[in-house]
């Protein structure tokens, strides 16, 4: 692991996209992205992903220029073709506009296609938490994940996200309706660890615990039964909303040369009144403080974990992996400058 | 068991809620919604909640005349006062309203406070999506689930649903987020049967399989830490945009003299293509010839069980506990007829 201070992580990761002709802004807004995912302490969302990002724009699958095509099928309902653009440029780009067309309508949608992998989902719905408005995201995602009761993945590992005001902190839930991530199981894979039972089917659908079986196996739901339906459903909503592709056709966030045909999904209701933020964040305090079963220290609440983690990061810096660091110095720039301690980055 | 007609059970509640000034359309309405629980396999949201129905009109706290007031507080946002309306009444007027609204509007949503009981949230979103549109629907309930880690009951069971068109039959989800309903612990304290380990604490937050001492406990949630943060979210969610109660403080769907102050969301999304109505139902067929694991006949797609179920209860007739028969009949008119093996209702 190589310890990097958060601040030149980031020039690192913002220089690589800047080499390859992404627009400043389109640069910064994906650098936040996968920065945001490293304090947040996840880093398969973080500057792992850059590699792929930068493999797709070569490519040509990926253009790192494009922010969507906005078309207005209702006054409160916003249709985007995302041309291929980064994932966090078309979905900024959609959640500004119905940011702002929800301060008349009250709620407002954007429904998105031809989009880039979006990260994680918290990212998104904090920013417009902590604006003071409520938001939800979803989206579709390669099929890795099989039914209840199936043998093969046919459903996307599809996470949900929402984000609400209170006070002092917002409620920040992100969460992937697959048991696992496929990231875990490869790391597992590489560590030579075995996985609990129940977490994964191997290529012929059966149960298995050993990871390198499971890498082209499927994963299982989430929850059991109501999980897999959780999760199906998300699909066919995203997919019927935005007109995109369901289960084994989805391609595009796994890949490096498949232009990406999931879909995405994005809600946003107009600010609540202070009153009723106050409330929740008392709710929420409440439930922190609630006693805790024996060999459980403290109760969280969503958004809890990361807000930690993301103090502690900016504080101690990033650990990357050698693998992830030898990608950062063949991509871009030669970093140049030797890891250091990092002490901390104002934000 | 008795085993009733379903038209004549049908007749039987309509009885009882026109014999208690119901007005009629209202009645047919609430009726509408228990018999479809119970064709749909859901005993514990059918006829059994007549009686509290019944006992909450009786002792002032619903009345069974409102139909809620409705205000726009954006062109895309119905805000509901529910004015302690009959559940049903009071939803269905607001989804009206907002089916409507959609159709200009692409999205548009209700919120609701001051209402009671919905019954099931796939009732609602089932016409929604069986008439083209796409429906989301999920709501606040008295707190009866503890959170990941907690001792004490401080969130409700809260459900979530989600009814896309899909042709020939859409999708129709609609889960609790308790990893089992106190119903369900009820009726085991009642047969005497231990629960499996997992499933609730006991009134002093210790885990339990006596169904005795869960009844004054908490029940866990589903899927583990997610579900408690899914749980949680939609509580946060719903009380923030309906500004109603959250946690110990939500009252009125399982007592009979406090008025109700959880609250109601639906979201409506206006039809989408038909080529996407017919990809998403080849999609959800694949699923469901998809090959099964050892020891499963078949994959099931959400809306599957209760479409089978109420084929089947439609030719059978309904079973109701000898409790709830009685029940009927104290509480309306007596049936006069006794029960007879049921042929069929075509509806």
């Amino acid at each position: 692991m190589v310890l990097v201070e958060v601040a030149q992580l980031r020039g690192i990761v913002l220089d690589v996209l800047l080499t390859h002709d992404v627009p400043e802004q389109a640069a910064r807004l994906q650098t936040d992205l996968l920065i945001a995912a490293e304090l947040g302490g996840h880093p398969s969302h973080g500057v792992l992903r850059l590699r792929r990002i930068i493999e797709r724009i070569r490519a040509g699958v990926s253009d790192p220029c494009a922010t969507g095509q906005h078309a207005w099928t209702g006054t409160a309902l916003l249709d985007v073709d995302g041309q291929q653009g980064l994932g966090p440029v078309v979905a900024m780009s959609a959640l500004d506009a119905i940011r702002e067309r929800a301060r008349t309508t009250g709620v407002a949608a954007a429904v998105i296609r031809h989009n880039n992998h979006l990260g994680m989902l918290s990212w998104y719905v904090e920013q417009v938490a902590r604006d003071g408005q409520v938001g939800i995201a979803t989206c579709t995602s390669e099929a890795l994940v099989h039914p209840w009761g199936g043998r093969r993945p046919l459903i996307g590992t599809n996470p949900i996200a929402i984000g609400v005001p209170a006070a002092p902190q917002p409620l920040v839930f992100d969460m992937a309706t697959g048991l696992v991530s496929m990231g875990k199981i490869h790391d597992h894979a590489q560590r030579g660890l075995a996985l609990r039972p129940g977490w994964a089917l191997d290529a012929d659908g059966e149960p298995t615990t050993d990871a390198r079986a499971a890498v082209n196996g499927a994963i299982a739901p989430f929850g059991g039964a109501k999980g897999y339906a959780l999760g199906l459903s998300l699909e066919v909503l995203v997919a019927t909303l935005t007109a995109s592709a369901a289960g084994t056709e989805v391609r595009g966030t796994l890949d490096s040369d498949q232009p990406s045909s999931k879909g995405d999904v994005f809600i946003v209701f107009d600010r609540p009144q202070q009153a009723v933020v106050e409330a929740m964040g008392e709710y929420l305090q409440s439930i922190r403080d609630t006693e805790p079963t024996t060999g459980t220290t403290s109760v969280l609440v969503p958004g809890d974990r990361a807000r930690l983690r993301r103090e502690l990061t900016l504080d101690r810096g990033v650990e990357v992996t050698d693998e992830v660091w030898r990608d950062l110095s063949a991509l871009g720039k030669p970093p140049g400058i030797p890891p250091v301690k990092a002490k901390s980055e104002h934000r």
